[in-house]
């Protein structure tokens, strides 16, 4: 049984197909982690909404933690005073499950990669 | 002389801690294509403005092509619409350019692995 629950969460968008990434990136992402519960969120625009996606989370038998990960590169106000304010409601709700807030994507590594292999597409030097 | 310019593109911030990470990342992005010339602009709340940093791109002796690089995830409005008006302004003000709009990061797959690095940080299994 599931003891970890992933919850995806990106900004949400008026543009079905900005959105639809999400959907794409949880599959993506249990395939690789099948042991965790992975759901998904976004902060506006579309559904289900963060509350929603916790308490999708929290309804999987034995989860004792859920990790709020965003699908953002900065950490800006969302990242950082959002998730935050919803990771305290979380665990006043759910006192019985620990809520943790990963990092933003930022300049990991990884992502420089991929922007410089984004940067070069096409490209013939 | 460099004939490619890469014009680094975030969505712009009032925390001047995510608009630093476009400092940073210009600067590793100088460092691993030495051969390229690299600006940053900020599509709002944040200066040089895209019109900015396209006017520092073209600024530099011998450019032929300016490739305007979206430092965003989604292919939401400001990636499809915003970035495409601005390549047609400016293919209009600088005829002898040629001007790209590059993908935005999106699901790559390097992305994809820093998501999921993001969320393992400090797990203990």
């Amino acid at each position: 049984m599931a003891q970890r629950a992933l919850l995806l969460i990106a900004h949400g968008s008026r543009r079905a197909e900005a959105n639809a990434d999400l959907v794409t990136l949880a599959e993506m992402v249990r395939a690789r982690q099948p042991a965790d519960v992975v759901e998904i969120a976004y902060l506006e625009l579309a559904s289900p909404s963060i509350p929603e996606g916790a308490e999708q989370c929290v309804a999987h038998p034995d989860i004792t933690e859920v990790r709020l990960v965003p699908y953002f590169l900065s950490p800006g106000r969302h990242v950082a005073e959002d998730l935050e304010e919803y990771r305290q409601q979380f665990t006043t709700r759910w006192p019985h499950i620990q809520f943790h807030v990963c990092a933003p994507l930022g300049l990991h590594p990884h992502v420089v990669d991929a922007l410089l292999e984004r940067a070069n597409e096409g490209y013939r030097v």
